[in-house]
């Protein structure tokens, strides 16, 4: 099975603490590395997390807020430096070019590689990038600024073959790439074998939904049914949600409606306001009503 | 005596490392805070220091390059979400608004205070501060930019009067001040007491110097003579002075060489390539000629 895997580098919210950096994420498929929120320090986190900078091809920006993007131009600044040749692709806002297109030509005249701004509009839902296995789409989210989640899905995977039967029927290797995608097969005199009799159902296609940041939305949940794995923001708690409500923010019981709704496996919280001396509750009030939530922290890492 | 005190927030060079952020430091003199360099994760490492925000007046930057001001940015929009209202004076090459400018209108439309920028030269030695108790200056380095060094120097304190001559010559409070400055004392029968039966001589000033990043300058260590504390970046080591020279950088030997013709009091070394796994190989290089010398490390504070 293909690695799927969440590192979070850093889960704090606007203002960093000494224990939380602002919001950066990497998702790992395949050894594919997408970074998802860029916010200051990512290179070193990274680093830490003993990464390979090489395996980052796109990067996926949720929104044009300082803690979720101050991190790029350090990034860039060191992909120059290690002499990256390929091109690196930020799924962003328009606007983010207004942001870094000055820093690139202060500090990187002669870069060695291309930045591709990928600029999508976070008000629809549409798919920003997608090879033979996964699929990675944005998601409508509503805060003070234009933003938006992003769906890592893969795709349905090719059906297993039963090697047993393989073998009885002689099935040449040929046709065997047609029957994983569901053909039957017809022996050399002419007898049709049923697909059903020659596979096993795949494993189901994993998905990870990146929810931050946002206002509390009730239909949210919809639009990632059955999600393995949701990281939905919870700067607050229920006891603050006026102040949550003010700056577009959710508590962490909405975050856990949220992954009620989706029907999620699991959920993770993150985006934690400073103002929070002891994160469990957090925690406690989102496991009231999802059991199945855990606290992110930086340097973490989760499967899907 | 007044607090004074260099607080290494970042000691790596410019590819950051597991171990290292890229430079960055803060004096403390007399609880006012001084930054020194600004790199990318300055304002994590200065809340894991414990140091306080509002306490920050004035910036010093080096030089421009990337390593040394990507910290900027999340400094400024922290101080702008904590609600600063005084200014914020940066001392830096004119350059530095090419680059500070479009973050501040693009992420700080409404800065809750005003970054002064106070724009220096980095050819000439120049006070660019002062107070009543110090002084700081630039010192001019050689690197691939214009780069500036800093002094740090405290001012000639007043003598110390000695309290049983003040009783027993009855020295009104309105005439101590000048006798602190060095005058004599006239009593009231006009005998004059000498200064220096009234006096013992004040604490020697003390002084800091920051130079980062230059190439080994033969003359430097003659402009900073006497220097308490001496920081000079130890890029490379002697094995690699080639490399040194070319990327105009310094190694530890040539950091201890200056440290010696200055007669400092004290070395402190940083800016450590990431290419050497055991940094003891620059401890042991510059102890050879120079013995009290220290490496630097993240999160580390010196007395001056």
């Amino acid at each position: 099975m293909q690695t799927f895997k969440v590192y979070v580098l850093g889960c704090g919210a606007a203002s960093p603490t000494s224990t939380h950096f602002p919001s950066s994420q990497v998702v790992n498929y395949n050894e594919r590395l997408f970074v998802v929120d860029c916010g200051e320090g990512f290179q070193m986190q990274f680093r830490r997390m003993k990464l390979t900078f090489s395996r980052i091809e796109h990067v996926f920006i949720s929104h044009l807020h300082a803690d979720h993007c101050l991190g790029l131009p350090g990034l860039i600044s060191t992909l120059d430096l290690i002499g990256r040749t390929t091109p690196l692709y930020i799924h962003a806002h328009p606007d983010i070019e207004k942001f870094l297109t000055p820093f690139i030509n202060f500090f990187c005249e002669e870069l060695s590689f291309e930045v591709k701004f990928e600029c999508f509009s976070p008000e629809e839902s549409k798919i920003l990038f997608e090879d033979e296995h996964i699929k990675v789409s944005s998601i409508p989210l509503v805060h003070r600024c234009p933003s938006s989640g992003f769906l890592f899905k893969e795709k349905e995977k090719p059906k297993n073959l039963i090697p047993e039967r393989v073998e009885y029927y002689h099935i040449p290797i040929a046709s065997r790439q047609y029957i994983k995608q569901g053909m039957d097969f017809t022996t050399e005199n002419g007898e049709i074998i049923p697909n059903k009799k020659l596979t096993l159902p795949p494993s189901p296609p994993r998905s990870y939904a990146y929810c931050s940041d946002t206002m509390y939305l009730k239909h949210l949940g919809e639009k990632i049914e059955g999600v393995d794995l949701l990281y939905h923001e919870s700067t607050f708690i229920r006891e603050n949600e006026e102040r949550a409500k003010k700056t577009l923010h959710s508590t962490a019981f909405q975050a856990a409606s949220v992954a009620l709704q989706a029907r999620a496996k699991k959920l993770l919280l993150g985006h934690y306001s400073a103002r929070y001396k002891d994160e469990n509750v957090f925690l406690e009030e989102a496991k009231s009503i999802f059991p199945n939530t855990f606290l992110s922290y930086d340097l973490s890492s989760w499967e899907v």
